[in-house]
């Protein structure tokens, strides 16, 4: 297999058009937009195949086809109402077995924020990609300093092998999904102790909030249940400096199989060889970047790869 | 004069609309693509009234009224034809006082990149926003560490009473745009020993590639010459963590009154009584963003303003 660059690892997740590319208008054409009670907005982008189930769900949604859009019907005017009439629909897609991606069930609710910052109502995490609203990640890497950056090491989980998605693939040191009604910082709490047995004291002292990378995914095969649904995704990131003496990551939920201390090299050809997680790929680079290891001497599309690992995304967010 | 939050400091910059707004739209219908001479790139937006002059310079260039774009003419398939012919435009333009930003003519080329990454022509840095084309700058953040990141200090200058543009207005430690033939870290080395007498072995032993900050400008009166030519700037930021032993930086070419090493409640104080020169604004939210100053937990804009200060710019780059 011929090496991946950097700019080809951000576009297997940043694969949705631009608005501005041409091949937008064409790819998008097809997509209906998913409109807010109040039509006023669009909280992601639908597939033909999900339009034409809501379309018989008149006391639920509104569907014009003309401006291609579904909208929740106006009488869901509450967050209850909404996250009750969502539960309930995707219940009853799960046990017709309408989706595939819904025999991936969570029992674990994500939130869906409109306007910014409120929530708007809560849907079943495997669901959410089929109405293709934004979700959100806390994503950590720990790190081990060197006064030469080519000698710093960062803590790299290889995933268990029964994992349904992306199993025995590399991955961030701590990574996961912020679940409702969590925080930013109560989930990366949560996710440090469960994956890594990082104890939270460590977590609250150590850690270094040092920005968010966003993208949006057009969902594969790999990541589970049906291709082609959209998946905006945004992912805060926490850098956690440790030295060789600190009690390191240890297995501790069976989602990893093992944790490696590996150098700036080792990651580098790991990376090229796509043997990252793709969007924890995309979250290595970022902390390269940051840390002076990637840089616009060294890499050539510098300024592509960080643009489009903060893609503006067009919907309300968290 | 009420506090400007973070968010209102990131839109002053980045301030032309978005591809997916609808005011986008309406904003942008009188404005013109400025085309590349093989019509396949956009370089830049332009205004009705630079198009007006362009019209009557049919040897060099291609006006179409019905799609709304200006390409140069076809025959220009060259870096120096393409040079020469903008360069002697511009000369005119100034002697002909055509536009009063000419007044600030600077006699420094900037590059612009078609495709990406490779020299399509050089122009004269003031008129760059006549053409709309993108603009690039390096600019480095100098601070003292503390292990509260609360007593964190920057060095933060206040630009000369005397300068055209911002005088007296706070500034990041060392900024500069990049000048045509000088690469990014050159100019990095150049604009250190300029305008802040640091030695040129602390940077390149002291100094980091951080990553990059970029934003679509609709100009101001308070940028010099006319109001509402377009602008997207993308700025290559550089952090270097100093002692309070390291020599300070001091004023060394005129551009500077004077060197503060303020604290980050003096910062967040001055940034928000709106006392920052508006991009230097931007790349300090960057900073403090990625110092874990501004967080998800204290910042209800978080997401949107990392977002914003790393728009996607819509052209070939360098």
């Amino acid at each position: 297999m011929p090496k991946l660059t950097n700019l080809e690892l951000v576009a297997l997740v940043d694969s949705f058009p631009y608005p501005t590319e041409s091949r937008c208008k064409a790819e998008a054409s097809s997509l209906y937009q998913f409109m807010s009670h109040d039509m006023k907005a669009v909280l992601g982008y639908l597939l033909p195949s999900v339009v034409d189930i809501l379309r018989d769900l008149k006391q639920s949604f509104v569907v014009n086809d003309a401006d291609q859009w579904v909208g929740i019907a106006p009488e869901y005017d509450t967050v209850e109402k909404r996250s009750k009439m969502m539960n309930d629909l995707v219940i009853n897609l799960r046990d017709d077995k309408k989706f595939k991606i819904l025999e991936g069930w969570r029992s674990e609710l994500y939130s869906i924020f409109y306007p910014s910052s409120t929530l708007y109502f809560t849907l079943e995490r495997s669901a959410c990609p089929i109405f293709g609203v934004v979700q959100y990640g806390v994503h950590l890497t720990a790190f081990v300093p060197a006064s030469d950056t080519q000698k710093l090491k960062i803590w790299i989980p290889r995933r268990s092998r029964t994992k349904s998605t992306y199993p025995g693939m590399l991955d961030n040191t701590v990574g996961g999904g912020i679940g409702y009604p969590y925080g930013v910082f109560d989930t990366l709490i949560k996710e440090c102790g469960e994956e890594a047995g990082f104890d939270s004291e460590l977590i609250k002292e150590k850690s270094k909030s040092v920005g968010s990378v966003s993208y949006y995914y057009t969902r594969t095969s790999a990541a589970g249940g049906e291709s082609g649904f959209l998946q905006p995704e945004i992912m805060y990131c926490y850098d956690l400096e440790v030295t060789e003496d600190t009690p390191p990551p240890k297995p501790v939920d069976g989602e990893v199989e093992e944790f490696y201390l590996w150098d700036i090299d080792r990651i580098a050809e790991e990376l090229a060889q796509g043997n990252f997680k793709p969007n924890t790929a995309l979250v290595t680079i970022d902390f390269l970047i940051r840390h002076g290891i990637i840089t616009p001497e060294n890499e050539p599309n510098y300024l592509e790869i960080i643009s489009r690992m903060h893609r503006n995304i067009e919907h309300p967010l968290r």
